[in-house]
C-alpha cells in the first residue's frame, strides 16, 4: 500500500526500530484522518519515534528523500491539521508520553508532548497545583497538540490560552537539528521568542519533543452558575456588565436556542426551553471571592433581564451545570451524519450581533447552524448539522456557509480561527485575514525552518 | 557630519518633511547612545516620522541604498540595542504618541508605539483599568520599547511581562510593507505568532506603529511589606514557603546587604544595615485578599528566620517601603562614576546560590558588584560600580566579572537577560545561551524579514 521507495523505509526502520514503522493498510487507514470531517488521506508510512534523537533520524530522512512528515499527537485536531493531505509520514508522539518532572518549588512541569492534557493536569492536581490550559479535548488531546494549535478551552478569558503557559520547548527543526528555546524561567529574553513562534504553528516548522509550562497554584474552590435570557443579546450586555464591574471570572459560556433544545434532547438536563440563551459563568478562588464573583454575577444578569438565575451550592451541582455546555457538540452531533464545528471569533461586544448574522446565513443558505462558545473571549462555535454526509449538495451549502460566517468574523473585527487552527480546512481563508504581504512573510518564516517544504506541507505556511 | 548622501537625505525629506530630518551635529551626538554605559556611534541622520506609511517609506529609502535604521522610543534601553553602532539613521518614534484608544467593554487599549508606559497606565487608571507592564524606566519608557523588548518589571510572577498583554500590532517590514498582526481578540490562532515573535525583537525585524494591548480591571488595593533576613538564602527560603503555600503574589523583590546599605546611605529611609538581605513584598486584590497575603507572607517570612517584619498599614508607607527597591539604581551609581546594571536570571530556588557566586566573582576580579532583583521571577540585576569610567583597566576588570556572572547563570539553569534584551551588548553571549543551531535559526529568521540586513543590524539575529 505504501510508495514509499523500499531505501527510505529500510532507513525509517533502522532509525526507530521495525515495530514502530507501520504501512500496513488498516494501520494507514487509521491514521488518515483526523477530527475534522471531509478531509482524509492515506500516509505512506505510520511511524513512532521514542525520543528526539528518533524524530531528527526521522526528519534527516524526509528532508533527504523530500518525504512529507505530519507530526500528529491524539489527532483530536478540528481543521485538519494533522491529515496527511500530501501522503508520506505520519509521526506520531503518543510514546513519548513521560512526565518529567512537575516541580511545586518552581510552579512548572517539564513533559514529553505525547502525555495527554488531562493526565498532566491530574498530576499537578494532586500536588496542589493547576495546569490551566482545558481545551474541550482535554482528556484525549496531547501536549504537543496543545502547544502545536496553542489551544485554548472554557477558561481562556481569566486563564489565557496554551501560549500563556509554554516556558520552553526542546524541538527538532526538519533538517534534524535539536534545539532548546526558553527553559524553566517566567522572564528569558535571550533570543527572538522561538518558544511562542513554535507555539501554534501547526507542526510545521518543527516538531515538539519536549514541553516545560508554567503551573499555577490550585485555587481552593471553583462554583457554576447558570442564567437564562430571552435572547442572546441580553445575555451579551450581561457579559459587558460584569467586566465593567471590575470581575474577570474563570468562565462564560453561552449556548443559543437551539444549542439549548439539542442538549436537552440528548441529556435530559432540566434546562428552560422558552429561553433564546443560556449563559453559564463561574468562577475560582478562595471561597469568600468566589461567593461575591458569583453573586456580583448573578446581579448582573438579573439587573440585564435575566429570565432566571441559578448559582450551584456544591461541586456536583456544579459539574452538572458544566454538563450542559460540555455536551453541546456531542447533542448536536446527533442531528445528523456530519456535524461541521467551527471557530469564528468576534471581539466580545459583537457576539450577539455575529450570531444574528451566523443565523441569517444559515437561513440564506438552507443549512441548520447551532452556536455555542466562550462570551468572555468572542471565541464562537457554529456548528453546522448536514443530515446526510452523502447529500454532497447539503455539504456544499454548508461550505458556502462557512464561507459567509468567515467574512462576517471579518467584518466585525474577528478572525477566522479562535483555537482551531488553520490547518488544511482554513487555509483558502488565511489570505483575507493576513493579507497577501503577511501571507508571503508566513512563507518566508516557514523556509527559513524548512527549506525542503517536507514538514506538514499544504498547511501553514504554503 | 553626516555621511549620507544627498539624494538619500532629500528622500528623506520628502518622506517625512524637512524639518523633521536631522543632521545637525548636537543632534547627531544627543542621539550617539541610549542608557547603556560604554556604548556610543554618531548616527548619520535623526528622523521623526509621523505615521506608518512615513515609517514604510524611510525603510523603503533605506533598504534601497543600504542604510542601516535603529529603530529607538525613549532610548532607555539597558543593552544598547538602540545605539546606532553601525551608524545610518536613528528612527525615533516619539513622535507617535497617540492613545487612540481605551476601551473598558473590551479590556484593551490601542496606542501608537511613542506614548510612555506611565501615560497609558495613568490613562487606564482614570477608567478604572490596570496596564500591568511595570519596567523599571515607566515614566520615560515607551509602550512601543516595551514591546520591542518585551520589558518585564516589578510584579512579574503575577502579572507576567509585556507579551502577555500584546494582542495586535501594526508593524512595517524593512522593505516597506505594513502589516497587521493579531487584533482584539484574546483568542486568535490564524497563522504563526507575529505579534509574540515581534515581542521582544528589539527592533530587528519591522518597526512597531501601532499597538493594542490588553488591559485588567484595577486591583481595589496594593499592600507592601517588608522584611529582614540575616542572609539572602534565608530570603530564599521564605520565598518558596510563600509559593509552595499556594500564593502568587504580585510583589517579592530583595536587595543584598551592599544595596541596604547604598541606598540607606541615599535615602535615609531607616532600612536595618544589621541584615543580610532584604525582601519586599505586596499583592494586590480585594482588600480582604490582600490582607489575608501579606498576612501569610509575613508568617512565612517569619517561620525563615526573619530578623524583622513590617506591614505598611496605609498607602503612603506603602511607597515609602516601595522606594526602597526603586532607588536602588540611583543608589548605587552614586558609588562611582560608572553603573552597569545587569540583568542575569536564574531558576527561583538558585537565586541565593546565584548571589553567593557573584559576590565570589566579584572577588575575584576585584570589583564590587551590588545585587537587587526579583526573587519572584529570579531575575537578578547584579550592578558593578567602577569608580571611574576613564579606568579602563577597572572597566575591563568589570566586562570579565560579567562574562563570569553569565556563565554562572546559564551553568544554574539561566539566561544571560531576563528583561534588558540582547543589544549589541549581549550578543557574544547569546550563542552560549542558544547554541549556533539555534543562532544559524535566528539569522535565517532575521533574513526573512529583513532581506537586505538594513534594520538595527549587528544586533539580535546578526
Amino acid at each position: 500500500m505504501t510508495t514509499l521507495p523500499g531505501p527510505v523505509l529500510d532507513a525509517l526502520r533502522a532509525a526507530v526500530g521495525a515495530e514502530h514503522v507501520r504501512t500496513a493498510a488498516g494501520d494507514l487507514a487509521a491514521y488518515a484522518r483526523d477530527a475534522t470531517p471531509l478531509f482524509h488521506r492515506r500516509p505512506d508510512a505510520v511511524v513512532f519515534p521514542g525520543s528526539a534523537a528518533e524524530v531528527a533520524a526521522v526528519l534527516r530522512i524526509a528532508t533527504e528523500h523530500r518525504v512529507p512528515v505530519v507530526p500528529r499527537g491524539a489527532g483530536s485536531n478540528l481543521a485538519a491539521a494533522t491529515v496527511p493531505t500530501q501522503g508520506g509520514i505520519v509521526l506520531v508522539m503518543t510514546r513519548m508520553n513521560r512526565i518529567l518532572e512537575i516541580s511545586p518549588d518552581e510552579l512548572l512541569a517539564r513533559v514529553e508532548p505525547g502525555v495527554t492534557n488531562a493526565a498532566l493536569a491530574d498530576a499537578a492536581a494532586a500536588q496542589g497545583l493547576l495546569f490551566a490550559p482545558d481545551p474541550g479535548s482535554r482528556t484525549v488531546a496531547t501536549v504537543g497538540g496543545n502547544v502545536a494549535t496553542c489551544a485554548g478551552g472554557l477558561r481562556g478569558l481569566k486563564y489565557g490560552v496554551t501560549r500563556n503557559y509554554v516556558l520552553g520547548l526542546e524541538a527538532v527543526l526538519p533538517t534534524g537539528e535539536i534545539i532548546r528555546t526558553g527553559g524553566r524561567l517566567w522572564k528569558d529574553v535571550a533570543g527572538y521568542d522561538l518558544t511562542r513562534l513554535l507555539t501554534g504553528s501547526e507542526g510545521t516548522l518543527a516538531v515538539i519533543t519536549e514541553v516545560t509550562v508554567a503551573l499555577l497554584p490550585a485555587p481552593a474552590e471553583s462554583r457554576t452558575g447558570v442564567a437564562y435570557f430571552p435572547s442572546l443579546a441580553d445575555a451579551g450586555r450581561a457579559v459587558a456588565r460584569v467586566l465593567r464591574g471590575g470581575l474577570v471570572p474563570a468562565t462564560l459560556e453561552f449556548l443559543d436556542r437551539r444549542c439549548i433544545a439539542a442538549v436537552e434532547e440528548y441529556a435530559g438536563l432540566g434546562l428552560r426551553l422558552d429561553a433564546g440563551a443560556l449563559l453559564l459563568f463561574g468562577d475560582d478562588g478562595p471561597p469568600e471571592t468566589v461567593a461575591d464573583s458569583l453573586a456580583r454575577i448573578g446581579e448582573a444578569c438579573a439587573a440585564e433581564g435575566a429570565l432566571e438565575v441559578t448559582c450551584a451550592r456544591e461541586v456536583a451541582e456544579s459539574e452538572a451545570l458544566l454538563a450542559a455546555r460540555r455536551c453541546a457538540l456531542p447533542a448536536l452531533s446527533r442531528l445528523g451524519s456530519l456535524t461541521i464545528l467551527e471557530d469564528a471569533t468576534v471581539p466580545r461586544p459583537r457576539i450577539a450581533e455575529m450570531v444574528d448574522r451566523i443565523d441569517r446565513i444559515a437561513e440564506k443558505h438552507g443549512v441548520t447552524i447551532a452556536t455555542f462558545g466562550h462570551a468572555g473571549d468572542g471565541n464562537l462555535h457554529p456548528t453546522c448539522v448536514v443530515p446526510s454526509a452523502e447529500d454532497t449538495e447539503a455539504v456544499r451549502a454548508a461550505e458556502r456557509a462557512f464561507a459567509d460566517v468567515f467574512a462576517a468574523a471579518l467584518d466585525l473585527g474577528g478572525t477566522i480561527t479562535g483555537e482551531h487552527g488553520v490547518g488544511a480546512a482554513k487555509l483558502a481563508y488565511l489570505p483575507a485575514r493576513l493579507g497577501e504581504d503577511q501571507m508571503a512573510l508566513l512563507r518566508r518564516i516557514k523556509a527559513a525552518f524548512d527549506p525542503a517544504g517536507i514538514l506538514n506541507p499544504g498547511k501553514l505556511g504554503s
